[in-house]
């Protein structure tokens, strides 16, 4: 934020071809992914992540055999109920946790909502949640749900530079956060944070939405106790696709979960007349797994099973660090600046940047943008978002989306 | 159950034809579902509705369109945020509810866990749940878990002819029932029980899960409270679909709802940072619409706009009467029995069979059966179920599969 340091010499659309050219272990990638329409620039990683190429015909094979043909004998398919399972697995190193601690069900909301609710219930007698005011709105709104009905009190910041001060006593039980803000792009120093709040005796719930499947992400390094994300943004499950959900292992005996349902039971399939929760973070599952959106994840769940999140890092970074110097070389004296951090490791999946005249209508600027082809996002109040999907976006295409933006600025 | 009368004279293949080509009010139906393999009898409406026909073309262009080109401009398409109410309304015809009080979203686990919070709020400070001892689990699981986390006390009845004798005393807040066993296929009076709990103080949340979609139920005749329903059962929805989460007017705005997200806030978009619920049952929408699944949902949807549920029952009572009769007919001296009530507004969308020798194997004789191309279900210990959907099973069908059957018995 601030401060733009103009780099040596302007970067022209042949340096970004030939950063496009680098030897990359992620190169075949691009070529899982459907193209899009023709011209069209998606910077919208951090709304709806591209469509694998095969995800159509997964979802077909599933309708005509699954359901058309095999109908009920489809449970009898172990990748029907295993899938909150193996997805989990399968993208699990991309942020840091053990294949075996991650599920993917439910929505966003829905599992933040049981992961607040364990996080107190291992933490009673204490019932303080900490919350950030400018959060998502959903992480917030699950919060106050939960202290609307009496499990605890709310405690709310305006930044983690608060942390110390709301941490100090005894009360506090857990701290929500999100990794990345979603209209800021500032990323949170997980490590760090996550020792400050145990070192005070509380825990953490983190949201991975703007981070997992773009930049590094070390749950298990950061010792952190509990995560969910969106598994349709960056992790390209499909729009409204089922979430994540993580618990460390010492939580995962240490309570039951707040929604007990059959899927989450120790033997789903004997149907006892008694709950007996599974062992470790199965159960958290609660209804039936969402199969035919299941299918669809799939396809997104076998290309991130090759990817090396380092090299995915340090694509992003490529990508993101050079969309930065063009925002500030091609535009930077036409009216907006990257309101982003400048360091990569401060900054989550997408950049962001503001107007900066007074009262200037971010929104119509996207709207502009989407019209000439480049898909972005805006937030209020100022923030407008280029989301960089490190496995489909090229360098090339930073440089014709800013070279548009110019255009419309200029 | 039990005396088995049977009919004037034996039914014949030619009787069934004759059924089969009787006008009927739902005659285009069965062409609006896609056939399965040729040769097989799906009687498992129970456990996973058939296909539309144009479930394939409208996941393919969902992809097409909405994931491959449009990206993160589908979330502009209102009917990617609509369909939770657009869904529930399409069906709200065939349970007897108002299409306004009707969402489709989650799962039945983690909307019954929404329901019975719900009223425990609205009924404090009582405090006693009410559940069948023998209900499908995850409706038990769901309760138990609430009981464990301090919301509620938990008494259990073996039978509703229990229900009386509990409800004596002012302390009971809700009792949970299932509108239809998913073993025996008894169906409940829904009228008689919702005002026996209601002399009482308490409210009651129906699980129509093996009613909707096969038999009539009237919600709102019954001055039911709440219900869920699976989606994916005869409601066809498809393989783990999103379920159906109703609320009467008289409790929509009595509480917040258990999971508060953005989905369920009066304005979504605003991104307010403080929650306020929706108006209505859309606060119980929690999390982002499950946009794939939800397109699988709709073709189905848009059949059941056009069904007439009186004619939808009494197809139904047609076809399962004829089952019954068939059964006993052909098979009842080789060692089975109807266990499911002989009255059709007694028995919910299956016919359930079980042997007659101790110790019988009902899962072998399901096995045989559906090695035999007659797909059913078997349930410990000692259901084998014959689910029955009335827009695509006919009573040559059904012979044809008595007749497999009988091969196999003899």
């Amino acid at each position: 934020m601030s401060s733009a340091p103009t780099p040596a010499r302007l970067l022209t659309r042949e340096d970004c071809a030939a950063l496009d050219a680098q030897p990359c272990r992620l190169a075949n990638a691009r070529s899982a992914f459907a193209a899009g329409a023709p011209g069209t620039i998606y910077l919208d990683g951090n709304s709806i992540g591209p469509m694998p190429a095969d995800a159509p015909a997964r979802l077909a094979s599933l309708l005509e055999s699954g359901w058309r043909r095999e109908r009920r004998l489809g449970w009898n398919d172990p990748d029907w109920l295993d899938h909150p399972r193996s997805l989990g697995a399968a993208v699990a190193h991309l942020i840091g946790a053990a294949p075996e601690d991650l599920l993917v069900c439910d929505t966003t909301s829905v599992n933040l909502y049981k992961l607040l609710r364990l996080a107190l219930a291992v933490a009673s007698p204490r019932r303080v949640v900490v919350a950030e005011r400018s959060v998502f709105p959903t992480n917030r709104y699950v919060a106050e749900g939960i202290v609307h009905a009496g499990f605890a009190d709310l405690v709310s910041i305006d930044s983690v530079d608060q942390l110390t001060a709301v941490l100090t006593g005894n009360d506090v039980a857990a701290v929500t956060l999100s990794h990345v803000d979603y209209r800021s792009s500032v990323r949170l120093d997980m490590a760090e944070l996550t020792a400050l709040i145990h070192r005070h005796g509380a825990t953490v719930v983190w949201d991975l939405s703007h981070s997992a499947g773009a930049v590094a992400v070390d749950l298990c390094g950061s010792d952190a106790d509990f995560a969910v994300a969106s598994g349709y943004k960056y992790l390209c499950g499909g729009p409204g696709a089922p979430a994540l959900l993580y618990v460390h292992p010492r939580w995962q005996q240490a309570a039951w979960p707040a929604i007990c349902g059959w899927m989450g039971h120790l033997d789903t399939f004997a149907f006892a007349p008694e709950y007996a929760p599974a062992p470790g973070v199965a159960r958290h599952l609660a209804g039936t797994p969402a199969v035919i959106a299941n299918a669809a994840w799939r396809a997104a769940a076998d290309i991130w099973r090759g990817v090396d999140p380092q090299a995915m890092d340090l694509r992003h970074q490529s990508l993101s660090d050079t969309l930065v110097d063009l925002l500030d070389q091609q535009c930077g004296s036409l009216g907006i600046e990257v309101s982003s951090p400048r360091e990569h490791r401060r900054r989550g999946g997408h950049v962001a940047v503001r107007l900066t005249a007074p009262a200037a209508d971010v929104d119509a600027l996207g709207e502009a943008l989407i019209a000439a082809g480049v898909i972005v996002s805006t937030r209020k109040p100022d923030a407008l978002r280029f989301g960089i999907h490190p496995l489909t976006t090229t360098h090339v295409e930073l440089w014709e989306a800013v070279q548009r933006l110019r255009k419309i600025l200029g």
